[in-house]
């Protein structure tokens, strides 16, 4: 945990509600930090379902193959999760770590070893105590209550600044249920210490291949369109578990219009996180949101969003305050998606800087250079050629990534 | 022209030979800036073929759809380069000025206006005066020498902190002949002033076709195998001039034997100019070497090494001296390429730190601290599947990357 908490941090940790079957508790078990917790544990009642999405990395941790192995079966008991050390290019140990962890909770909690979820983040390369972890289960499983959210959010913090977490409500048929999520992350995706790690926790009753569908949907509009540095994770893992306390009618397709409402909330939760991770981007000092339109389709949209966000020299020049719109039409080039020069419009803060192939002349700048200072800038790119459309989320590239990023692993 | 010159540039600019049938010049037509060049002239005699390579962004510049259209045609009689002002976005002024430029000069040339080739590398957005441009053109056309060359990489310069030249020569049959370049580039390829141009020039008889198979090949493994900064400018132009002044036999095709020295002589003159532009990467302390081996192909080695030298991650660690080899195994884990986590072995400096899926037990660091403390850095990535094999430069990223690209434009 950096002592300096992010500019752009939420002024405190949401209050976050119970929800029935999930039970969280941290403890501390001495892998590498002193004087913090660094594991996290969540018990989930019997029965319930759960989805994932896992990272695209062809160098993926241990964990990582462990949950893409027991997804298929849908079910989840409990959720043990460490920061300190990723378990990434660890090879054979790495891969008994998880057997012995995912084994020592599935005797203590009379499961199949496929119904426990594990992740690591922070270190690559290094041995996993697991020994470490399996000790402090039993007390970490006693000590779990519905109300431990703000320590679990902590417990797995690692060059975070704030401890993120969200929580919306939704209607299934007549019964309210709610959804409730943590996250963890910074660089978007640090391999050393910045994993991106969310989990999300509802009373729904859903089948797993229900909440996969969803889920994969939402993540379309959240994690994946999100960028610190543009740098993919060996361990990113985005879970949704769903207890089935929740007293509505059974739903069983996806395409149910009783589930619209419970959509828009697992978006919401889902964007909220996403969002807070940008804002805890690693020496992030503006939140910026990059709207695309106009484009062949909605995923060529979100691809020229990304790689206007990813430009290191956009970034570099959102962190002067510049509004440099020269560098947007250069990423927009080079996305690889269809565009056309002569129809591109380029607006900031609401003010269209450029249109039909040039500047717009005589444009009121002071407004753009206002913008510009704040905190929350807001881009505009209109493709011209169609009617996809997407948002992404971004941060600047300051001094202070190069500062923490270019220390020692000590 | 920035007051610091990189410290990876090399001593002095080559000593150039002139080529037979090319003359060169530069002038002050004062587009930008005070008291430089800042437009370079080559005239080619009749009878001199072109080939030529140009960005593939989609909001390419008016120069840049100038060569495209005027390539097919294979000729030329001039090249007219402006710096200062990218004519890019600029509508259609900036095709009226692109056509007034080459109509004058071919006037004066008394030849086809699609003879004449143009690039304006600086500023995009903003109104590129022709009329300057050719006002000047009488004058520097009577100006121009056979060993114009380092006038003419000094004209063409924008944030470069030095000129870039190359010369090799090779036998065609039993007559020698001469390939000599100039190219500029700081940020691979930052739009506002970093834009890549590099002109070569040779006396061998060939024709345009035959000048395009070998340029092109040449081009993957030198221009498109180097990284700055992850970005593609609007105005990326390689052209390869052939003024068929050395008296060898006619060669027709690619394939001819008599062509092997002179393609490796060519491919040397690419890749000596192309690592001349990561030595002035903007912000660079260290030139970086990254090889890989064992992919499936020699292109997804390529895209491999082009992963690990656009992720920012490891080129912050370089920055700070820090043989981060995690963020290696996350880079070849994002690069969308076949590999296997537990066959990739990594060394740095030739000490081998990392294999089957993890570190290296007890491999000695004191070597490899002194390689990373040092200016040229290699790092070799053994993905250890195929026979697939590749070599990309890159630079570190350091805070004067940011502090470059983080100032205002004016």
């Amino acid at each position: 945990m950096a002592e300096i908490v992010s500019p752009l941090a939420p002024e405190r940790f949401p209050a976050l509600p119970a929800i029935a079957g999930v039970r969280l508790a941290s403890a501390h078990c001495g892998i590498r930090y002193q004087g913090r917790t660094d594991l996290m544990v969540a018990l989930l009642d019997p029965g319930t379902t759960v989805a994932g999405v896992l990272t695209r990395s062809l160098t993926p941790g241990a964990p990582v193959d462990w949950c893409r192995r027991a997804l298929p079966r849908g079910k989840i008991r409990a959720l043990v999760v460490n920061s300190g050390n990723a378990n990434v290019f660890t090879g054979k140990q790495g891969k008994d770590a998880v057997a012995a962890t995912v084994k020592g909770a599935a005797r203590r909690l009379k499961c199949d070893a496929r119904e426990i979820y594990v992740s690591s983040t922070g270190v690559i390369g290094e041995k996993l105590p697991a020994e470490k972890i399996i000790a402090a289960l039993p007390t970490a499983f006693a000590a779990t209550s519905p109300d431990g959210w703000s320590d679990a959010a902590q417990a797995i913090m690692t060059t975070d600044t704030f401890p993120k977490g969200a929580t919306r409500t939704a209607r299934i048929g007549g019964a309210e249920v709610r959804i409730t999520g943590i996250a963890k992350g910074s660089g978007m995706i640090a391999p050393d210490m910045g994993t991106m790690l969310a989990y999300l926790f509802t009373d729904a009753t859903l089948p797993a291949s229900l909440l996969q569908a969803m889920l994969v949907a939402g993540n379309e509009r959240a994690f994946n369109s999100i960028t610190v540095d543009g740098d993919t994770s060996t361990s990113d893992t985005l879970l949704l578990c769903a207890t089935g306390k929740a007293k509505h009618k059974r739903v069983t397709r996806a395409a149910d219009p009783r589930l619209k409402e419970f959509r828009r909330a697992l978006d919401a939760v889902l964007v909220d996180l996403a969002q807070q991770i940008v804002r805890d981007g690693e020496g992030a000092q503006k939140f910026v949101t990059i709207r695309v339109s106009g484009a062949v389709s909605a995923r060529s949209a979100r691809r020229i969003g990304l790689a206007i966000g990813n430009s290191p020299l956009v970034k570099t020049a959102l962190a002067a305050g510049d509004a440099n719109w020269g560098r947007i039409v250069m990423a927009v080039g080079k996305a690889g998606e269809k565009a056309d020069r002569d129809r591109l419009a380029i607006s900031v803060g609401g003010v269209r800087i450029a249109a039909k192939g040039g500047p717009v002349e005589g444009y009121d700048e002071a407004p753009v250079a206002r913008h510009m200072a704040g905190r929350d800038i807001v881009i505009e790119v209109d493709i011209g050629i169609g009617k996809g459309r997407a948002e992404v989320w971004t941060c600047d590239l300051t001094h202070r990534y190069i500062d923490i990023n270019g220390s020692y692993r000590s």
